[in-house]
């Protein structure tokens, strides 16, 4: 495991953060390009709000976790200035995406820009403390908190009263966005704010009978049967299971992470796919056909949370069959998504795992997956042995 | 060529409208499913508008064309009750879907719900002259009309003024729709309208310089070097082009017929996948990776109104391209698409050919495509020889 954790590290620190630094800098109008062909070139200019609170993120949290690289903070201050310049509406609320020069583009229909953002913000904070950085952190997190509720706001097409579903994404996420703004939000905040997430995730999405976790329910919490109710994204609860480990050891809760682990575990054993290997980016709870055309496909984040879940339930738990699923995994990833002739790695694998589009970075694909599992994944596996000798929780 | 019309005319009348009157019809809310598996078992009650018209308009438009079936007429007005009592709301905007019962579940963002409402209102009114279906016809025309410059309305996200784009689909959609609604809007009123919609078809979306069709343009017709704007649709351009043919016909203009089927065999040409054979489903025209993850599936859709295309272009010119590439197509389609073991045809496979979902009907394949193609395959082929003797133009 020392081995693999010295790769993972490598192939972040000399493959991964070079091609994002050389690459995705708009020198001319500010932010990041993402849209990166296999080469590294700018295919399109548009500039996505989610990608760029993602890559501040990235930079910052490295340089604040890892090594204080000057270059590393540079790349981060240089998206948040072009962020903080033109990236919000006047009530405060994330464009979805903007054109190369700043002018808005998509509006704010989508609560996930502000979820970055903050995430962004909250993490240059800790690297360069300016009152300006905690200010917008904390108002992008108290917005999101307001809109939570519609989180599409007037940009919702459904009829409401007809089928009130929510959504798996926003609880998920405030897991993890909580315990990143800590510093922001104060440690009080957020010992009031995670047993409501937790909840919501671990009794109200996840399903007692199938043991799997569902993407949409109705308000009540009950099942939906419809092409958004029966909805499974594997790789999703997978993600989340990890983020629900790091509660677990906040709250030093091993009943929590072991629960984290099965239900995890039994998401991947499901979301496999038994033919052709890797694991399927969407199913139906009833088998039935679903609505995404690109259900079969195998997607690079998917991939990369798994391990990042792997990992730390090894490190955690020490579970066997984590760290055999982890060797499982691993072997698909690195041999499926790992460009071996150019940097970076590939996004999106069809069925069969072969490329189905060569980009290294797109409108969804940034600095962000690739070099967070890469580090998550370091980290775990450096910790692994030792944790083993010494438990964190109990 | 007569022993393929026959094939096309006893797949239309003996395996796919029997599926549909055997599984479509709700009994107890009225309308119909379109969620059928390979069997033709429901496995969603949802009620898309855009296939209720369209299934409306199918079995209208056969009685009058083919042979007065009773139960044809009762499927096309089964269909118009239910959308008549639910499916509009309180400004006449068809909505986009309901739930089973008729409840309205998804706002009327999407025009073409519109323009398959008037489709099917306009087909029935043929059969059965009711006033009422006259003016439901009417109205949703005149509605398109005034909705077109924008057509998502409130439910647009793009901010006005950053990249004020155009869509092929309506103008290409009004081609068809104007011809199938001369006997409710009249014969001056489709003579007025017919230059505007050609020219952007034929003129704006048609692009010189490459002999491709683009989906998105900028409002003054110049090439916008993004997602949108680089987007090509190999089969919504064929599609268009036998539309552009039934004009050409109406109007007596053999140039127009003979540039219709040049840019159709262009596009097919350029979309078809060299090698896994059949027709791509998005390309970009600088060769970019699309945003589209099912690029390169093959969808029923682009198939059959290839088909269509072909069998009309070499009906109506004799051109042995056409002929040459039908029998190609042909063979793909009826390989690949058609189901041996159940009725109807599959919709999506994909690369390879092989299904991708096993599904018959679902959110946007309903009693439509399949049907028309047959029928307009049929009817060409059998009057293919008619007109290399007499030419309908000219």
């Amino acid at each position: 495991m020392k081995h693999l954790a010295a790769l993972y590290k490598k192939e972040l620190l000399e493959n991964v953060l070079p091609f994002w630094i050389n690459h995705s800098k708009d020198e001319q109008h500010g932010g990041f390009f993402t849209c990166l062909d296999r080469a590294g070139n700018v295919f399109d200019t548009d500039k996505f709000m989610w990608l760029q609170g993602r890559e501040v993120w990235m930079f910052a949290m490295l340089y604040d976790k890892v090594t204080q690289n000057p270059q590393w903070k540079e790349m981060a201050l240089h998206g948040a200035a072009f962020m903080e310049k033109h990236g919000r509406d006047a009530q405060g609320n994330w464009y979805f995406s903007l054109a190369q020069n700043g002018q808005p583009l998509i509006q704010p229909y989508n609560i996930f820009s502000d979820c970055f953002a903050a995430l962004g913000f909250g993490a240059l904070y800790k690297i360069d403390p300016k009152p300006e950085y905690y200010r917008i952190a904390k108002e992008t997190f108290d917005n999101i908190l307001q809109r939570r509720n519609n989180p599409k706001g007037i940009y919702t097409k459904n009829v409401p009263g007809t089928r009130n579903l929510k959504n798996f994404a926003l609880p998920m996420i405030l897991c993890n966005l909580s315990l990143e703004l800590e510093h922001i939000l104060g440690s009080e905040k957020v010992n009031e704010f995670i047993p409501e997430v937790l909840e919501e995730v671990m009794n109200v999405f996840y399903q007692k009978d199938t043991g799997l976790v569902l993407e949409n329910v109705y308000e009540d919490g009950s099942f939906s049967d419809s092409f958004e109710g029966r909805l499974i994204n594997p790789g999703h609860a997978i993600e989340a299971m990890w983020f629900i480990m790091d509660l677990g050891v906040r709250l030093k809760d091993e009943t929590l992470i072991q629960r984290a682990v099965k239900i995890g575990l039994d998401m991947l054993e499901y979301g496999w796919d038994k033919q052709y290997g890797g694991i399927l980016y969407f199913m139906d709870i009833k088998n039935q056909p679903p609505q995404q055309l690109e259900w079969d496909q195998k997607l690079w984040w998917v991939h990369m949370e798994t391990l990042v879940f792997l990992a730390k339930g090894w490190q955690l738990t020490g579970n066997e069959a984590c760290k055999a699923w982890f060797e499982k995994v691993h072997a698909y990833t690195w041999e499926h998504f790992k460009d071996n002739e150019h940097p970076e790695w590939f996004g999106y694998l069809n069925r069969r795992g072969e490329p189905l589009l060569e980009l290294k970075g797109g409108k969804w694909k940034g600095c962000f997956h690739v070099p967070r599992a890469l580090y998550q994944v370091w980290q775990a596996l450096e910790k692994a042995p030792a944790f083993a000798e010494q438990p964190v929780v109990a």
